[in-house]
């Protein structure tokens, strides 16, 4: 059956093509009658984690939570990872989404900022305070502003004491991180992971459950269900706290498992030749243009293009040819469009955007 | 084809029969690709939440939210209503969640117990210090006992200026929920709509969102994205804060629809006889006895049955018929099986647990 309908927004985005098989498996094998106690689940959740960290590279020191949704994972940072002072680089919506919920949740947020569709001047900028938590969003969906991994891992090196949490929602898995550069990382499955939204994952080390367990005995709440420690207490017997979104945790495993099969270099070199063509093409468009101007800060998986007022019916135009691509964000959401370049998205769709916008 | 196992237990439980087909319409309406500002999305939002409302007769003045889970609400009604004082009605492992949660979240929280597998004496319960939340959990997933609506009624009668929260997790649908008489109730998908595990439906009136207002005004955190301002800004809008479980909110209206259509007196009353039969049975039966002795406060939907050391060997018995029944909680896991009585569950299906276990 040919597909009507190519979904290229930014997320939630095209499934990954076996999921409907995944969801039937789930069903046939009565996944989502388990009790989240079971050594069914169990070994669910173990399976999940370690094709999750055989794809990532994520050190066996490294934790995995399941969480509801990324925007969830940026709550639980906050609320265990900062007594007083949080730092952040926002440089569009979701990194300023990180501070606005530190200062929600009534922290000494700071901030540096960053024009939108524009990096940072990493040399310039100083960071005050000594803050407990430095966040920065490594791929910025909002924007299509990727941060080079090497600034974030010097950040690392210039606050040894401070807790570093990155923002890799639209970039899992394609990003290649060295965790042992950094403390924590989160995203969310209905991106690069191409399934149904309802889950996010937390990656985190040692220091980040050291600091919730000081936090806690100071007597500054780190939450409920959800804090670090409850987390932790139970993953490291492959469970969870509440009852989780069991199928979303096995489709993940399993998706996981087949692009690890599948090689998650073969991934990324896939994921820079498709970003290459729509770039050069988009860079040699009569009137669209990439909205990241500077080169080396345009992210792989997040394409902005500015289309002005002719956005809508650029859209209308892929649209009429099966291809659904993303509006822009917040004040450009009707001057550009957003295309996402996930490991679902094959080359010969992204030719035929070109051959479709010539 | 016939189905090998049919779960009885508290749910994670047997799905609703016409869940595979729902999630394939999901799938083959790419609603697992939409975006959550989308005005596909608002329609499902809308649907959902009217379909859930016309089931359970839910007034037109309540909120419908969509959070992760039953412990997410706890940990959120508690954040948004609670400036210091709540007080728990704990009979049991979920009512102590509910406790325990407040108390994680820094609130001067008091209780009043009951035995595991007992009500509460009402009339000699006083509640001192004028609790900003009084929280009861009608259904103990735990014990399998119920609690009165009325008695919810007078307590709320009796502190007319508490928010009074009730629990409903197992119970929902099948309850009867006079709405005006209480202030924010809450339940779980995985449970009496057997649907897969992963959102939380939180139900509440103004006087919750007012309340949330005032603490905020107080320089209270009511939490980040999921406090009840931002979450009632963007129901209003049939919109959630976060990209939330979108597939399990199209299949939550799909199920509510379904039931409505089969009739709510219709399901109350098959419960009502279902249960009947069971709890009939296993009064007369030989060593098999029901956990809650005193009948009034017995489960209609939550059956737990004392089974002693030979709790394996019954559970075995009925697994080996297809049968899967829950285990006891807590130090009861090993003693006792609890049996769930949902609108899946069919009469010969119960019938034929009497036979097996005769």
């Amino acid at each position: 059956m040919k597909k009507e309908k190519i979904f290229f927004t930014p997320g939630p985005t095209e499934l990954y093509p076996e999921v409907r098989k995944y969801i039937e498996e789930a069903l046939d094998s009565n996944i989502c009658s388990l009790n989240h106690r079971s050594s069914e689940f169990m070994e669910i959740f173990r399976h999940t984690a370690d094709m999750l960290k055989k794809l990532m590279n994520i050190p066996d020191n490294y934790k995995v939570f399941f969480l509801s949704s990324a925007t969830e994972c940026m709550d639980r940072i906050v609320q265990n990872c900062v007594e007083s002072q949080s730092f952040h680089f926002v440089n569009g919506a979701f990194a300023e989404r990180f501070y606005r919920t530190a200062l929600e949740l009534n922290k000494n947020a700071s901030k540096a900022d960053a024009d939108f569709g524009k990096s940072f001047d990493f040399g310039n900028i100083s960071i005050d305070n000594s803050p407990e938590l430095i966040c920065i969003t490594q791929n910025e969906t909002s924007t299509g502003v990727a941060i080079d991994t090497g600034e974030i891992y010097k950040i690392k090196k210039s606050y040894p004491d401070s807790i570093i949490a990155a923002d890799i929602v639209t970039s899992a898995p394609f990003v290649e991180i060295d965790f042992d550069r950094l403390d924590c990382a989160f995203f969310s499955v209905q991106k690069g992971f191409g399934l149904p939204a309802g889950l996010g994952v937390l990656l985190l080390n040692q220091k980040c459950i050291d600091k919730a367990e000081q936090l806690k005995k100071n007597n500054i709440s780190i939450g409920s269900y959800h804090n670090f420690l409850s987390l932790n207490e139970n993953a490291v017997k492959y469970q969870t706290t509440e009852t989780p979104n069991v199928l979303a945790i096995y489709l993940l495993g399993r998706v996981c498992k087949s692009l690890s099969d599948y090689g998650i270099q073969r991934i990324r070199k896939e994921t820079e030749d498709k970003a290459k063509v729509l770039y050069d093409f988009f860079d040699n468009h009569e009137f669209l243009k990439p909205f990241v101007s500077d080169k080396k800060d345009r992210s792989k998986t997040i394409i902005n293009v500015e289309a002005g007022n002719r956005q809508n019916e650029i859209r209308k135009k892929l649209a009429d040819n099966g291809i659904i691509a993303g509006s822009g964000y917040g004040k450009y959401k009707e001057s550009q469009i957003r295309l996402a370049n996930f490991p679902m998205h094959k080359p010969e769709d992204v030719m035929r955007i070109t051959e479709i916008l010539k």
